[in-house]
């Protein structure tokens, strides 16, 4: 079935329900950012397979909304499809929800499946349209009945995170988070996030692809503590450690029940951003429901100290792995026959040496030249590139260890680059370098940071579109809330112990991509009349490659970093390398 | 009658009413940040004569709550009555709304004026106590009857603002304003900040110390525009210029009955920041309300074209002043008896002497030595210094023209300063440096580039506690919305005509105070394939004290900046200068 003719059975289906447009997002049901295939539903009608977007299907149009990440992509994937590219957030370019306002008559009635939109979505939809008359149904999922081969919901298995990983048991965490529920006085709290489900149960299992987590809801009381979880998932074990830790467990489709038989008389917590509206639909009318930041979200973002110390030795590992594939990438190219993804694989392979390797956290983003324009880019056996000793290769990749979640980018210099490119990696790194050296009074955000980053990039007129950095999970999801630094507004304190990234980067569209990414830690630095100031320590120690960089054009303070920078990456990875290697790596960190 | 006496009165009265709580905050019925003082209330009650402050009166306590311009002040200006200083925006320090709900019981009632109260301040007061079932009754000003001596509402006369100064007459402005009604769909806006209808009508007061403005209200619909006015303070010549302009004059007190007659069918829009309980309270109950940004806020924000000009000229002008001054202090300092006061006064001669002058635009801050650790430090005949040929003297001014507002802050090294002072003033200066010098991407606001004035600071571990610019109006009020410099969120976008400060500084209690301060108008700067990018334009040319500067700290960026940015000060204001305050202006702007 081509894209067209998706939409045109779609279109029946919405005639039939009387329905103008039907909106179909990119998340699921627990409104993850990667997804299981069940749930690709926006990927499937639309071909677009980007992390972020949404399309939206009126009886004669079709458009897709993405952003600055996947504008080049989403412009490839649309092609010969009837489906218009909307680039969110550029000037003229109106919302998905204003679009459909101005779109829609008044009478009309949008569809949408409300397991797949969260309460937020929806407010915000219903807030663009409900002026204008114009009804939502979201009882139905359409997609359902025209996706013929749609895949089942994965069945993997969960295994438990063990202690001397998390650093805290089930139980403790379940008493942190009911004295959270004291303190806003609710006797319930619901979760549907995939990733706070499994932190909050010390549980993982491998139901998405890079992401270690298993589908399910589950539901706190100040006495309770209900995992909703297809039961063929849990092994005899598991259940026994949750029952220990005092977790019932129930079937993933009992949610409905639960929810609507709770005692309606208690509050119940919930955060509208991850609760479905048909979850929200599933609880009383009557219960009074607190809605606020999801508790698990704030409480995990913060690592607790064995966390921090594995992921420390996490990095290390995950470091050697990358200069070893440095090395060998280095010493072959131009030799052996090399493509995107065979690179891919080889990294992966060096990764899988490593203690406590699980599988990559994303899929490894190895970008050749003009590839490398498109920030997630995804290399296909028809798409690749063979590598060649000439310009620049950006390989963006992270692992899953059972002590910690990674995430880092080297552009690398495979032979001649021109004098542009070299100075816009300079600049690139300029800002990589201002934001790790920051220091900053505590109660600041990413929002205030960020533009750190960008400045020496702005002032060259160039700009990323996208953000410079996210928070990244613990055996969780690579991109993890709230923290980020980003242009946008974003209201999360930088607190001692959050990871976050600090990926600034320069995308010439046709031409060549560079990207810096190095993981970091929030840490204290003094306290004195002013305050408690933080300052971040760098996590990901791997060389910077020299020849992308015109030394001119660094201050003092600049190169001084970088010298510090690369000295510590040849003192914390050379015992883990063999003498070639350490050669190798002596060579690539040498003092510029 | 004392501090304490006056809240034992007022306890009195809100026994009488049942009140268990009564809060005064610093603004008049027009949400002012500098009031007549007939609306001193707050100012009144507490001793506390800082612009920005809320008392809140229990039966048996009492507090201010106030932000880090003046907690110095406050402090001491509170010593010996009973009233509490609650540092806002310090950890653990509650909001006095949260404070009111933990201190009052269930079924208790908060009073206040509803004049005096903007519609979102109600609301977070209100959302703060109502889930204690906390009542509140904003119906009577209690200060009224306790304040015997209370001064009356002014009654200066209005002028006119002329063509060749605001670029756009009344009635254009008023296209303007119903152009933007018609997108929001409304038939009526109501406004009530005086500089807005100032800027609105092309009308100018003298009703407010430093603010050429006239208390009024104004309701404009799509036929008629109203101003609601003393009529006292209105000549035959300014009735027959609005007439001509379409616009009519009513009684002030007229707005009452104006709102509760009017066509309750149309939808009307008011800004709830700025319009009080009270007049909401005035609509009829059945009307559509639309809440959002005031609108003539934004207009007026940016600059035209003639302004613009207007502003340069008037920045000259105003520098000219500033180094006339600058020049008399440094022979004068040590022969002449000097202090806070009589250089204030002096420095407003030189203004006086300008074209176009019509006063100050706040009260000078002339503050010695450590008086300058208080941001908003008001020299009295009682608290000031005597100059002496050493340390450092800190003046913050400005003036209103017809061309325009200024504000300007310089640090003046009388003499020796010690190695800190020196370091610090540096520090400050390198801030102000890479705020001037930022290029940055169309759409990022204020918030995310007040780090790069404060970034310098933070590494030192110093703060200031304040933001570091505000926008300025033009003959209007010196702090000027929606745009400003903050850690703290603001979504205002930096748009092109746009007039902003950059004023970082160091404020070490007991000991000194630096600031550094400019002018900057939002210009735009290359168009590339990442979009348009902006820059500032400096509108302040005046010397920044070299025997302050270490230059060893700053980089050959900074430098050529400062250098640069001397050499156009000297170019700029020579020609207005006699031979003495040349050559001497040719030496404080040497190449360092």
């Amino acid at each position: 079935m081509q894209v067209n003719e998706k939409l045109k059975a779609l279109r029946e289906l919405m005639k039939e329900r009387g329905m103008s447009a039907y909106v179909i997002p990119s998340s699921d049901a627990h409104q993850s950012e990667y997804v299981p295939e069940h749930w690709k539903s926006r990927a499937w009608i639309s071909g677009f397979t980007g992390s972020a977007g949404t399309v939206v299907v009126t009886l004669d149009e079709a458009g897709l909304w993405t952003d600055g990440r996947y504008f080049i992509q989403a412009e490839r994937e649309l092609k010969g499809t009837e489906i218009k590219l909307f680039k969110m957030r550029q000037p003229g370019v109106p919302t998905y929800s204003e679009w459909i306002r101005d779109t829609l008559k008044e009478g009309d009635c949008i569809g949408f499946d409300g397991r797949v939109f969260s309460c937020s979505q929806f407010k915000e939809l219903d807030g663009k349209v409900k002026d204008k008359n114009i009804r939502i149904d979201y009882r139905y999922d359409l997609i359902d009945s025209i996706w013929k081969d749609r895949p089942e919901l994965p069945l993997e298995k969960v295994y438990i995170h063990e202690l001397k990983y998390t650093g805290k048991s089930t139980k403790e965490k379940l008493s942190m988070v009911r004295e959270e529920m004291k303190r806003k006085g609710v006797g319930y709290y619901l979760l549907s996030s995939l990733d706070d489900i499994a932190w909050l149960f010390n549980i993982r299992g491998n139901d998405v692809r890079n992401n270690p987590v298993t589908i399910s809801y589950a539901l706190i009381s100040m006495d309770s503590a209900v995992l909703f979880i297809d039961s063929r998932k849990v092994t005899d074990e598991v259940r026994s450690f949750l029952k220990e830790n005092g977790v019932d467990i129930k079937e993933y489709t009992e949610i409905e029940s639960s929810l609507r038989n709770i005692n309606a008389n208690l509050k119940i917590y919930y955060d509208p951003n991850k609760i479905s509206i048909w979850l929200y639909g599933c609880m009383p009318k009557t219960m009074k429901k607190v809605q606020g930041k999801d508790i698990v979200m704030l409480l995990k973002a913060v690592k607790n100290e064995v966390e921090i110390e594995n992921l420390r030795k996490c990095h290390i590992k995950d470091n050697v792995a990358m200069v070893k594939f440095l090395y060998w990438l280095d010493e072959a190219v131009g030799k052996e026959s090399i493509t995107e993804i065979s690179a891919s694989e080889k990294l992966e392979e060096f990764r899988r040496q490593q203690d406590g390797f699980i599988g990559t956290s994303f899929d490894t983003i190895a970008a050749y030249k003009d590839h490398a324009a498109m920030m997630h880019y995804k290399a296909t056996e028809e798409s690749q590139y063979a590598l060649e000793p000439e310009g620049m290769f950006l390989v963006d990749s992270g692992g899953q260890y059972f002590d910690g979640t990674t995430d880092i980018t080297r552009t690398i210099i495979l032979g001649n680059i021109t004098e542009e490119e070299k100075r816009n990696f300079t600049y690139a790194l300029k800002g990589h370098i201002a934001l790790c050296r920051a220091k900053f009074l505590y109660g600041v955000t990413g929002t205030n940071l960020d533009v750190l980053a960008r400045l020496p990039l702005w002032e060259q007129g160039i700009d990323y579109k996208c953000g410079t950095g996210h928070g990244v999970g613990y055996l969780l999801s690579v991109h993890e809330a709230p923290q980020r630094f980003a242009v946008e507004y974003n209201d999360a304190v930088l607190e001692k112990g959050m990871v976050i990234t600090n990926e600034p980067g320069v995308y010439m569209e046709g031409k060549y991509g560079i990207r810096i990414e190095n993981t970091l830690l929030v840490t204290e630095d003094q306290l004195t009349d002013s305050g408690q100031f933080m300052k971040f320590e760098v996590l990901s120690y791997c060389p910077i490659d020299l020849d992308g960089v015109d030394a001119s054009l660094l201050t003092d303070i600049e190169r001084d970093w970088l010298n510090n920078y690369h000295k510590k990456v040849y003192e914390k990875l050379s015992p883990f390398l063999n003498d070639e290697e350490k050669e190798w790596l002596k060579r690539e960190t040498r003092e510029i």
